[in-house]
C-alpha cells in the first residue's frame, strides 16, 4: 500500500529545514530507523555529501539515521532494501537524469508502489508525477525524457505562486505557464503552496497543512480545494 | 554581417506591446518593407493567427508589414527569402520544438548569420544562445534537444530579476538557478532585465537600453555590466 509524502517546499520561511514537517515525520516515519537520501537534486549545485550532511542534521532531531544513495555501490539494492526514502529538492533536470542515469527510476516506482514510505520535498515531489514538464526550475541539463514516476495520476507544480499584482515584471505568472501547459497536455496539475503536502496512502491522496491548493484542468477554470480535501478522483 | 536585436522582452511595464523599442526598431528595420514572424512560442498557448495579429497591428505604428511564417506552404524558403525576421515570446521549449519539427533552425542560423535582420524578444531572444538551458519557462514540451541558434557564444536569461529580499517565497533565486547551471555547464549567462537588449553587429555585441546587465562566468563572482558594455570577448 502506497505511503508517500509530496510536500511542496523543504523550508517554510522564517523556519529550519524541515522543521515544520518534522511532527509529521515522526508519525510518518514511526518505527523507521534508517531513510535512503537520494541527494541528486544539489540545490545550489552542493555535492552529494554536503547535502546529505544537512538532512543527517535534520532528522538527528527526530532521530533517524541517514544514508546517502551515492555512498552505496548498488543504488538498485539499497532502494529495494530501504525502510524509507526521502528524495530531496534541488534542481528537477539534474535529479531526473540521474535517476535514468543509474537506472533506477522504475525500481524506485516499484519500491514506492509497494508500500516502502516515500517523502518528497519540491524536485522530490514534482518526481512524484506523470512528467516533470510542471517544474519551475531551469532546464540545466537535458533528461533522457520528461516522465517520471507516476505514483499520482496528475503533474505536481511546487512553490505554487499567486500571481502579484503589484509586480511590475513582465514574466508570465505561474497560472499563465500552466495554462500554456494545457494547450499542449492534458493531466491535472496541481499547484502545491509552499506549507502544503499531499499525504497518499494507497488510494488516498489528500490534501494537508494549512492551506488551500489550486486546481488546473484541461478546459476548466482553476480552482480551489481545501485541506483534507480528497483528490483521488482527480485524473 | 550579423544584425540583431536579442530583447529581455516584448513589453515594458505599463507601455504597449513593443513600444518601448518601437524607435530602436524603425532604424533597425529601415528600407525593410515585410517582416517575416515566427510565433511559435505562442503565449498563453494562444493561435498563430491570433498572436500574428497582435504584432501586425503593434509594427503597423512604424509601417512595416508582417506575415506569419505559418502561413506559408515552404517555412525554409520563407526564412531564405525574409527582408527580416521577428521571433516573438511565449514558451522557448514550444518554439524550439516546431524549429526542429520543421527543420528551420539550421536555416535560421544561416541566414541570420549572412545577414538578415533578427529581432528576438524572450523566448526569441533565449534562442540566441547556445542552449536553452537558461529559459525561465516551463519545459511542457520535449524538444529533440536543447541547443539553440546559438549566434552569440553565451546564454540568454532574459526577463532577469533581482532576488527580492523581502519575499518570503522560498523557491530559488534567479541567482541560484544560474548558479546550479555552472555546475555542470561552462558557458557564460547574461541577464539581461527588461527593458534592456544587445545589439549584435557583425563581431559587435553591445548592451542598450537603460539598465545594467548581469553577467554570469563559471566560478566566478557575478557582476554587472553597464549600457554600451563591448560583450564580445565574453565567451
Amino acid at each position: 500500500m502506497k505511503n508517500i509524502i509530496i510536500a511542496s517546499t523543504s523550508t517554510v520561511h522564517g523556519t529550519d529545514y524541515l522543521e515544520y514537517l518534522l511532527d509529521e515525520l515522526k508519525v510518518f516515519f514511526k518505527g523507521v530507523k534508517t531513510i535512503l537520501f537520494i541527494p541528486y537534486a544539489r540545490p545550489s549545485g552542493i555535492s552529494h555529501d554536503t547535502y546529505t550532511e544537512k538532512v543527517k542534521e535534520a532528522f538527528s532531531k527526530i532521530n533517524k539515521n541517514i544514508i546517502g544513495i551515492h555512498t552505496s555501490n548498488n543504488p538498485v539494492l539499497a532502494i529495494e532494501k530501504a525502510e524509507a526514502i526521502f528524495v530531496g529538492g534541488g534542481n528537477t533536470f539534474v535529479l531526473l537524469n540521474q535517476l535514468y542515469k543509474h537506472k533506477i527510476l522504475s525500481v524506485l516506482k516499484d519500491t514506492v508502489n509497494k508500500g516502502t514510505p516515500y517523502l518528497g520535498t519540491s524536485a522530490g515531489s514534482n518526481i512524484c508525477g506523470l512528467t516533470i514538464k510542471n517544474t519551475n526550475d531551469m532546464p540545466i541539463i537535458y533528461p533522457p525524457n520528461f516522465n517520471a514516476l507516476g505514483l499520482v495520476p496528475f503533474n505536481l507544480n511546487p512553490h505554487y505562486l499567486d500571481p502579484d499584482t503589484t509586480l511590475k515584471h513582465m514574466g508570465e505568472t505561474r497560472e499563465t505557464r500552466i495554462k500554456e501547459f494545457h494547450a499542449f497536455n492534458s493531466q491535472p496539475v496541481i499547484g502545491l503552496r509552499e506549507g502544503s503536502w499531499l499525504f497518499v496512502k494507497g488510494d488516498s491522496i489528500v490534501l494537508k497543512g494549512p492551506l488551500s491548493a489550486r486546481i488546473f484542468e484541461q478546459n476548466k477554470t482553476p480552482y480551489e480545494v481545501q485541506p483534507e480535501t480528497e483528490l483521488n478522483t482527480l485524473k
